[in-house]
């Protein structure tokens, strides 16, 4: 052990073992200023670090003009980089899986049109033109492109709260596809104005507890179909539905009830079975489509319409209709569409985007995130003008999609030309479907979003992580779907913000045997030197910070007498404050150690700074009257060099005092 | 030179001077989990901090039951504190400076009364209950409490949006108590609630922008008074001020605006020759009151009235009428109160704890912020039902205080008295004081909240400060005073968001003949390892910033691997995060950590974290699939040491391979 101890570090070997560290002759380094920038080049670099993090414009660097013009289309329109290379390899997995896909969004894409309060025709029609301009724009391979539950549930909800969908269907279709429009522009907009790192707010505990929220909401509107109640409740909340059912028990159609009841179970064993065993995927790929086929025949042949169970009824045959002409940028509901627009795109750009990037780092390619909303955004436009409500990649069957192998967004184009066939040719065999197989396919797809696995991994790693993730819950549950939300956002912030505003600040000990220095709470052997306060302060210094650390220092001081008093350990001579956590002060942060310095003072102590960063340095420097706090024998580079230094020149004074004597 | 980096560092003394640190022999030192506390006690520890930063408890432990009960008076009432002390010396110099802030509060309760549109008798009243309440009850020694100018402002500005002070007085009077009540109530409560950081959010930059255009639209006010116009504008911004002036030039009256003029150079000159003499404190402090006789006796005896001069007029005698009948806590403009309340409230707070510091401060004494809101907010409450409106602690008279020698808060219960004989007997005496006096006294009080070296320092230290300060002072000219204060305020905290958006990450570099790794754009000598990334992050991990963290760092890689092409050194090997200054992660943090290692896992790069804090090891720990980041061979107690055994691993590797071939 002594010899460990001895090896440790060199210089003079030896030293007093109580005070390991502090007896080693140590080279003094100078703190040194980083070069001088002026404030432009600094306001240039901070741009660029908040809107370019990941420097898109690297590859364009050094290029000829002709290859910067082919980069650059290359870049807008990312089929240009992947389309030369593609193969027939490439198209065989692609059409496996492009037609997988389409046995799932076709069922899904009426469901979810339903949950939206929209014709179901309309879910088709947005399953066929988005994901064809999406392969031209995306840069995802995996992404599946379509309307997804909870942006078709918060459409739903949203309109309905100032346009009745039966009363007034006409007026309902504008304004979602108004909505869908400015919920295009606005995502298109984050990408362009580079603002991508918005949906970054929505935490991943704010997620969880969100999405498991929105699909007990979701799934308890199925309930309506899978009862077979005909005056089911407008309103969402847990309390409200509930009491609509138990309201309405005798409109309890069991008919509807024991064929929901088979087909749900079928479903959801079918998914057990592909969560199970990955490569069965196509069990729960094809299941839906099977419900679907499977209850229309029963119904067809058993003519069970007539006895209590409801049907989808007669669907147009057709592509997508224009709608340019109905989009209202006036009127009476501009604020509530541009509201829902608002919410819808924001909610489905985060699932988009967070698709995407899952995936990618799956395969190990890179995803763009402002591309890729720029893209989502133009799909959701272009999706506007054509019949099309909100779309985004879903991530069920982006899952699916990726089990069944495709490799590029090929894989879209076959899926929107199933649609395609089935919209010009297959819509009257769904007249017969009956509207409980989609509840129960709404049920099921939803009921993987509830994440309890996730939840649990919260509630271990981070207790106030969990808590947010509660209030998200509760809040979709019993206040509304958008108020839930931001009841989480504004909770994520304002912990971020209380963070700031009592930062932490630790009390470093030396290891024996070493010249290093940590957290005396952390590090059970650490040693505090006589004389001396370490300590280290782990946040920006500003103005919301800096009476608190000057409060909290004078604390750690006064601890440090009082104990002095009972253990009678020699008086503190110097308080030294690692600065390398520190990485910024403002004005307020430079007051706070012109201060600190002069209430030390009075109190026959010194401060002394060890490791500032380059800024904190910079603006030390540019205060006048700090210029005392950075004199050499107030400033090191590590605390062992400081501790060393000061050690020995108080050895020297006191030494020299007794000579005087 | 050569010995120099010999000495740096002990264990082999042979070392290749290229890479000076990484062939030293090194112990390995282990990273140390903090102690396991509940999550209770976390809690507990968490919620200490924030609300009991200064832990008030602190003098309580450890002492009798009846000692306790003393020092909780104490605690309550100071005055029993210092109370017992008191002896004939203190009294002297309280005496001195008692009369000295009297002779100074009448005339500017009188002024800031017109100022906040309240009949002038109100800014006496306020001089008189106020200053006794907080005598008893406050714990600074320096603070002469009374009316200030922004609060005044305030308040008079706010209220005028509803209620006009001319057309219906009784009904403004009214409000402006029920203001200064909530106003009180606000202050008290968040001393109470130890929510007191809150006024931590105004900034120094943001109050320095803030005081002077407040500055300047008080004194822009006043030149109704100096230029004797009688149909000003009602409105405060600086355009509307200035179009009232030059369209009423007609009722420019010439003897007031010789007058004003007069007083006015007579005032700023004896504030000038205090301010470069301070000893000579009295002459400021006097001239207030002899400008009021003075004025008073020229109009009185030239019947200046006659002449286009307006004088104060009638003013009742007696102490003041209780007036909690007066408050309104219902009715139509209940939503104005408390605004007015809560931002009055909240400004004046802001300037009384700031002068409480300040001087306290500078005669090393504490002031418990939490018990001076307390004190503060009970003086408003209290005031408010004895026809007072807003009071605190106001800078200019308090600086009086202190240079005449104020000892205890007795002086504030001289100047009281003073008041009190004012009021019973010298109030006829006022009848013919002008109204330019007042705004003499006004401008010249405000004046010195213009502090331009103060902000021309924080132009020189933090660019960005001064874009808030900027933010503040136009805020206020042009558009209000209060959405002035809150633009600023805002863009204070958008920019903390950001910052914690957009963390600094820093390549580090070996400081040679040392094992010290600091910033290479710092420290110039820095040299890098080859085949080592080495980086710090600095902030705390959250879903704020791990996806941007997560982009940089993978754009530090790439970095890394273009140098590499062209310089031709050896690939990368391992990324080593140094964690010193992450104080803290969430969720999302962890999952960083997760993909980060599996991205570089793919491309063969080994992820090491050097020296997490607690809190952050503890994370790692609880989520299982993070388990593998602290295997002892990933996870070391500084960056020398990591490097030194990753180093000599990697040559083992490198020459047993070489001997495989």
């Amino acid at each position: 052990m002594e010899g460990m101890l001895e090896e440790g570090m060199g210089g003079s070997q030896h030293h007093d073992h109580n005070n390991p560290c502090v007896e080693i002759a140590m080279e003094i380094h100078k703190v040194e200023t980083p070069p001088k920038r002026s404030s432009l080049q600094k306001l240039k670099n901070r741009l660029k670090e908040t809107f370019f993090p990941d420097d898109p414009l690297r590859q364009f660097k050094g290029q000829s003009c002709k290859q910067k013009w082919l980069l650059g289309f290359q870049y807008i329109f990312p089929i240009l980089q992947w389309g030369p290379h593609y193969n027939l390899n490439l198209l065989k997995s692609d059409v496996v899986s492009g037609l997988t896909i389409a046995s799932l969004a076709i069922p899904q894409g009426i469901s979810y049109a339903k949950l939206a309060n929209l014709p179901p025709i309309v879910g088709l029609y947005s399953s066929f033109v988005p994901p064809l301009v999406y392969a031209v724009l995306g840069s995802s391979r995996d992404l599946a492109v379509g309307p997804v539950s909870i942006a078709s549930l918060l459409m739903g909800s949203m309109l309905r709260q100032e346009v009745s969908p039966t009363l007034d269907p006409i007026l309902f279709l504008q304004l979602a596809f108004t909505s869908t429009f400015f919920a295009g522009l606005f995502q298109a907009s984050l990408g362009f104005l580079r603002l991508g790192f918005i949906i970054d707010f929505l935490s991943k505990a704010t997620l969880i507890g969100f999405m498991a929220g929105a699909a007990i909401i979701v799934s308890l509107q199925q309930l309506k179909a899978l009862l077979g109640i005909t005056h089911f409740t407008k309103e969402m909340g847990l309390v409200p539905v509930m009491s609509s059912i138990f309201h309405n028990t005798k409109e309890w159609s069991w008919q509807t009830i024991l064929m929901g009841f088979c087909f749900l179970v079928f479903l959801l064993v079918t998914r057990h079975i592909s969560i199970k065993k990955p490569k069965l995927f196509w069990v729960s790929a094809g299941a839906p489509l099977l419900s679907v086929v499977l209850s229309t025949i029963i119904v067809f042949f058993s003519k069970a319409q007539d006895h209590g169970i409801s049907v989808i009824g007669k669907l147009e045959q057709g592509l997508n209709p224009p709608s340019w002409n109905m989009l209202h940028f006036h009127g009476s509901h501009i604020g509530l569409v541009l509201k829902t627009g608002l919410i819808t795109g924001i909610i489905s750009l985060t699932e988009g985007i967070a698709v995407g990037r899952t995936f990618a780092a799956l395969k190990n390619y890179q995803v763009d995130g402002n591309k890729e909303m720029i893209a989502i955004g133009v799909m959701n436009v272009v999706g506007s003008t054509t019949s099309c409500y909100v779309t985004t990649g879903a991530f069920s069957r982006s899952a699916v999609n990726h089990n069944a192998g495709a490799k590029t967004a090929v894989s879209n184009i076959i899926m929107a030309v199933t649609v395609m066939v089935t919209l010009l040719f297959l819509m009257p065999l769904f007249r017969y479907t009956p509207n409980l197989v989609l509840g129960a396919i709404i049920v099921t797809a939803v009921i993987g979003l509830i994440d309890i696995p996730a939840a649990y991994q919260i509630w271990k790693v981070d207790k106030f992580d969990f808590v947010v993730l509660l209030c998200a819950f509760f809040g979709v549950i019993f206040i509304s779907v958008q108020e839930g939300l931001a009841l989480a956002v504004g909770i994520s912030i304002f912990k971020m913000v209380l963070q700031m505003t009592r930062p932490k600040t630790v009390m470093l000990g030396n290891i024996p045997g070493t010249d290093i220095f940590r957290n005396k709470h952390q590090y059970k052997d650490a040693v505090s030197i006589p004389g001396f306060l370490i300590l280290s302060i782990q946040a920006p210094i500003s103005f919301a910070n800096s009476n608190y650390l000057n409060e909290r220092v004078l604390r750690w001081i006064q601890d440090y007498e009082e104990e002095e008093e009972t253990k009678r350990h020699s008086d503190l001579r110097f308080v030294i404050l690692d600065l390398a956590a520190v990485s910024a002060i403002d004005t307020n942060g430079v007051t706070f150690f012109q201060e600190l310095r002069r209430v030390l003072e009075k109190k026959g102590v010194e401060l002394v700074l060890v490791n500032p960063v380059g800024e904190v340095m910079e603006k030390l420097q540019k205060a006048g009257g700090a210029n005392d706090l950075l004199q050499p024998n107030n400033l090191y580079l590590t605390v062992g060099e400081a501790v060393s230094s000061l050690y020995s020149s108080m050895k020297v004074v006191s030494s020299s005092q007794g000579n005087e004597l």
